[in-house]
């Protein structure tokens, strides 16, 4: 086969076979082809898109380029939830003992990734003496153990993906949704887990914006998961709104101990048992999602989800107290609240501007080598629909210094507004793809 | 600027401004954009296509990205004519001379180029002694001794466009009817001339099969030409058929020199007439068409343009005789007669089909390193219309060995269609696009 055919093939919007994708991958691989050829053929699946079976054969491939986890030796079958990122979105921290809890195991590895914050594992990283490299001998057995470990993504995770992903960031091709489909799917797949939840993300705070389109990306997703013979479901959930009242690393630990504690903010328990659920049904664990709500209710109220977080956060090396004394997180050296000029209600955040303000905080990472600081970010103290007097606090900057805390202010002004009105609630959950 | 935003907007179908365009084309003639990259908004192009404006500003940034010839010594306009290349299209060969005769100086550069012949450097080198590679100084003092000279292209022409070709031809975007017009007028106008007549061929034999997508490349190609300050005009020809009788390198250096003789084949006399008074008018030398066509036709039957033929063959180098005696041109081992088996009339001719049979014979380039055999090629007896009669001479194979001329020959039979009636003439010329 010739690489500039395949090019053609895909330019002329026709389909794939299985054997080209493979040879396609396995070149991508091995270094075989030249990069201009691959890029060119990335602009063209761009342009012309994919058949789920094409998207399906991409992944299966992507996933079986690099090593891929075998986590046999766990409770089948194990869940794994995937979210496509969002501002404040701390679900895995508070999902990964809530499920454990109810008896699921969590095993999964995680990224680190760009954002305006780091991944799961940067924000664990924040407790102090959290170990996020395990062994695969002890990733497993630890979770044989407590029910739940979490571990940085390997190296050797999906190889192809990282050459695609580095040459589709550099032309213009990140937003094909096959592509990325097959980017997200192909790490779930090679980290072993029996069923996948993803939580795709749309609104002004989200990779995806319009829901027609995210609804496309959550059906490839499904598909491909089905078709790698997965139980695969999708959740459809809003960030037209920061989730929770904390972004930031540190900062969002801390919201997820108080989660835990039962001090949870609405929209964030809401989005956390609709994907909870989610995951005990695909689980066999309850039978359908009011079962599998009260199950995870009953858990966190009880305390045994904060239990088995304790017992995480000392399996990984981490002192457990944080759990009944937060204060052991660090914390930023100035903190200062952005007070509203009028009072009314808060009708729209603008999230991917909060985002951006996050970021140039200093917590997330705009390059693979950025290193992340753990203390700085925001506090919400009023969401979409909640009243605020004039002077009355907005939100909180934790920065470290005066002129960052004083900049971010004035951008979260900008990108919270306040109206005499209370605008119309929206929904938290668009819907499910199953 | 960034080379990734750049893609995006060609991506997402916005206008590049003349700035970005000519930043990118230093950029890839520097060798500072990574190629990867280029290849990706080569496709975009592919998909998104470009305004006539975008195309004018990539053009003139790829003729200036190398060597300008300075034509100033000579009368002036001196006018450039260009073929987009077909079967048998030897009108560059006998164009020269008459132009020459007429008062216009014709002096150019040619490339080799890929085909199934050479190009008209290829052919006139299958002319003892005939030599191709002047030096500038030369180039022109010949053509101001005797109105004609014609030279090898400059390695130093078009730099970017050198490059950019390459990574299309491996990334499937040659087809880019921009590119193609970027391409073509950016050698062109790094040529010197101060007008152009486009021969854009048409039809089986040719890289355009279609009219309409014929048209829009040479209404593009003549914007540009226009918008770069040249008189400029298209001629849309017929290559449905070899244009001629001969296909081949010394082949069709011979039927130039019977053509110059008087002895026309008539098709390509009316093309050469059409493309020939639009070079005259396009100079002033003459009113219009027909006066063109009448002055050419004097030129030819007097003689005049096999005289300055061979004051241009000798002032190259080559040995003049060879206009009296063209068995002085090398031939070919083995030539063998292709016999109709049936009667009837000539139907159709599957031109590109005819021309990979000459470039399999040997006669053409498939790989920029390929040697040329002058001597090879196929003469056609019978063209469309033509009466035939069973076992007639369809054909002649001139080749190297026999079994290369019996594949040949099979071939040839399998391109050309004989049937009981004759069918409806096809019209030579299509347009003109002024």
């Amino acid at each position: 086969m010739q690489m500039v055919e395949m090019i053609r093939k895909k330019r002329d919007g026709r389909e794939h076979t299985p054997e080209e994708l493979a040879w396609l991958v396995q070149g991508i691989t091995g270094g075989r082809l030249p990069d201009y050829q691959v890029a060119a053929w990335c602009m063209a699946v761009y342009f012309q898109g994919m058949s789920p079976r094409e998207a399906r054969s991409l992944t299966l491939e992507m996933a079986a380029s690099g090593e891929q986890l075998d986590l046999s030796a766990l409770p089948q079958p194990v869940i794994d939830k995937h979210s496509s990122g969002g501002v404040g979105d701390k679900t895995s921290l508070v999902l990964a003992p809530l499920i454990a809890a109810a008896g699921v195991p969590v095993c999964k590895m995680s990224g680190r990734g760009l954002g305006h914050t780091g991944g799961t594992i940067d924000k664990l990283e924040s407790i102090p003496g959290f170990q996020v490299e395990l062994s695969r001998e002890k990733f497993i057995r630890q979770a044989q153990a407590i029910g739940v470990a979490l571990t940085a993504q390997s190296e050797e995770l999906c190889p192809a993906d990282k050459i695609l992903y580095a040459l589709r960031d550099a032309t213009g091709t990140v937003e094909s949704i096959p592509l990325i489909a097959a980017s997200i799917m192909s790490k779930k797949l090679a980290g072993g887990a029996g069923g996948f939840v993803l939580d795709v993300k749309v609104g002004n705070g989200a990779f995806m914006k319009d829901l027609e389109e995210a609804k496309t990306l959550a059906q490839l997703m499904v598909a491909i998961g089905k078709g790698a013979g997965k139980k695969t479901v999708a959740v459809l959930t809003n960030m037209d709104q920061p989730l929770g009242r904390a972004a930031g690393n540190a900062l969002e630990v801390r919201e997820a101990i108080a989660f835990l504690r039962g001090e949870a903010a609405p929209d964030l328990l809401e989005v956390t048992l609709a994907l909870g659920a989610q995951m005990l049904k695909l689980a066999g664990a309850v039978a359908g999602m009011e079962e599998g709500r009260e199950k995870l209710n009953g858990l966190l109220y009880s305390g045994r989800g904060l239990e088995v977080f304790a017992k995480w956060v000392a399996a990984q090396g981490g002192d457990p107290r944080v759990v009944e004394r937060p204060e052991m997180l660090p914390g930023a050296p100035v903190v200062r609240p952005v007070l509203s000029p009028g009072g009314g209600f808060v009708a729209r955040m603008a999230t991917d501007l909060l985002g951006r303000v996050v970021a140039n905080l200093g917590a997330g990472r705009k390059e693979k080598e950025d290193i992340i600081d753990p203390v700085v970010g925001l506090v919400f103290h009023k969401k979409p629909g909640e009243s605020v007097a004039p002077g009355e606090p907005l939100a909180e900057v934790h920065a470290r210094t005066e002129e960052q805390a004083a900049e971010a202010g004035r951008a979260v002004l900008q990108a919270i507004k306040v109206t005499p009105e209370p605008s119309f609630p929206q929904p938290l959950i668009y819907g499910y793809i199953v």
